[in-house]
């Protein structure tokens, strides 16, 4: 493993389209951008880039392809959209159709792709910083809750903002909201710190996705808005086809996080 | 002009409707962001869209209508764009057709309204923290530059960045890059510092648009990317109509300035 946490993302993407590695990308590329895929018809896309355009924080933009254009060419050049994720999940009417390693018998050439930012950059910079990332040290899913906070709707595009949780002391409180800020692009500083009732969560151990994780005494949780929210607003609309990554199998990007940093 | 510069954003808009204000709004509402404005038809939407989302520098959104909506609901609520502005200039076939102090009668129910930030917000967060703006303390506008620095296409949209100048001693250049790259939405940190040419600027004391300001000795010119650049970049592909806001006379928004930092 350790020679695929160093390795170059091209060469990850190219064993990827190869199928000589069909696992989850955690931990792969150390230091560089993985992102979240999401792939509509063109005749969603306009609907969806504003939803996005309109809730930057759940849904952090790094790039959009052109209509029926596989490759990332800003992020990722050379990369092929139907090939180089480990595995896909195919929507159609809003359930899951398949999981797949390509999706080469489903492109169509009225798609457009998005990539959307993803938290493991802001989490790999607040480990850098010496904050303990709970569900990381435990080796678990991070639990993730759907909130009473509205995104702004976008054409036929609406729902509530998902939100994922991390506890911490109030000092080390202090310096994620520091260091998240810094990062716009991938979700920003948090959208809430405490009392989770008041964003609409009644059981802070039973969240909507992901694992529940221990808050310890003197803790206090802290709530990003989460990339689940754009993926889970796509499929109220029940899209004829939709295509996103599988969980935890990532699109990895050529950028590194800290040129994501705006400061 | 005081009574102005303390005013609420909803009062000046609504006085700007009633024809009793038809002045520029440099100086009105002090501490709210003014924005630019762009008025397409649908069909060119998505494109210019996607080509802010790809040039968020030069581009930075701050809210898009509805179709055929005369609201910016989220930054201005009550707001009308067919009248809330001073003076409006209407291009046809990317040529000015005439300016105007309202587009009630040039309205169209697929037009889509784009307002994008404005370097009046990060100009003020420099005054406030102690460094001159050159071109205001002598009363002129900034000097903007075509550069040869491109931006990423999108669909029909592409063209050169244009930059604004502002020259600052070394120590303030510092603190200039610190201030506004807590401004992401509003142009961000600068693009370039220094030597002119290194951008294909020949001449710096001859700007493409605005005035020019004299570099005293010791100073550096510095780069921000420009508000200019989606409306250059929107003419040169000649649509058949495009509305903007005629220079200076910008749209005043209920958003503070310092709601728009991310730290």
């Amino acid at each position: 493993m350790e020679n695929l946490r160093f390795a170059d993302p091209s060469h990850i993407r190219q064993m990827i389209r190869e199928g000589k590695l069909q696992t989850h990308t955690s931990g792969m590329c150390d230091g560089y951008a993985q992102g979240n895929l999401v792939v509509l018809p063109k005749n969603l896309a306009y609907d969806f880039l504003l939803f996005t355009q309109r809730n930057p924080k759940p849904c952090p933009v790094l790039e959009i392809t052109d209509l029926g254009c596989k490759e990332f060419k800003s992020i990722a050049p050379g990369s092929d959209i139907t090939t180089d994720i480990p595995k896909y999940r195919v929507y159609k009417n809003g359930k899951l159709e398949e999981e797949s390693t390509d999706i080469k018998s489903f492109w169509r050439d009225d798609f457009v792709s998005f990539i959307l930012g993803c938290s493991f950059t802001f989490e790999s910079a607040l480990i850098e910083e010496g904050i303990e990332v709970r569900h990381i040290t435990y080796g678990k899913n991070v639990p993730m809750y759907i909130t009473t906070i509205p995104c702004k709707e976008a054409g036929i595009f609406s729902g509530p903002t998902v939100v994922s949780m991390r506890p911490m002391s109030p000092h080390q409180v202090i310096k994620a909201v520091q260091i998240t800020s810094r990062y716009p692009s991938i979700h920003g500083a948090p959208i809430h710190i405490g009392d989770p009732s008041s964003i609409g969560i009644n059981d802070i151990h039973k969240p909507d996705f992901g694992d529940s994780i221990d808050i310890k005494k003197g803790e206090i949780p802290v709530f990003w808005a989460c990339g689940v929210t754009p993926q889970a607003v796509a499929m109220n609309v029940k899209p004829e086809i939709m295509i996103t990554h599988a969980p935890g199998h990532m699109f990895i990007t050529d950028i590194k996080n800290h040129e994501l940093a705006v400061i």
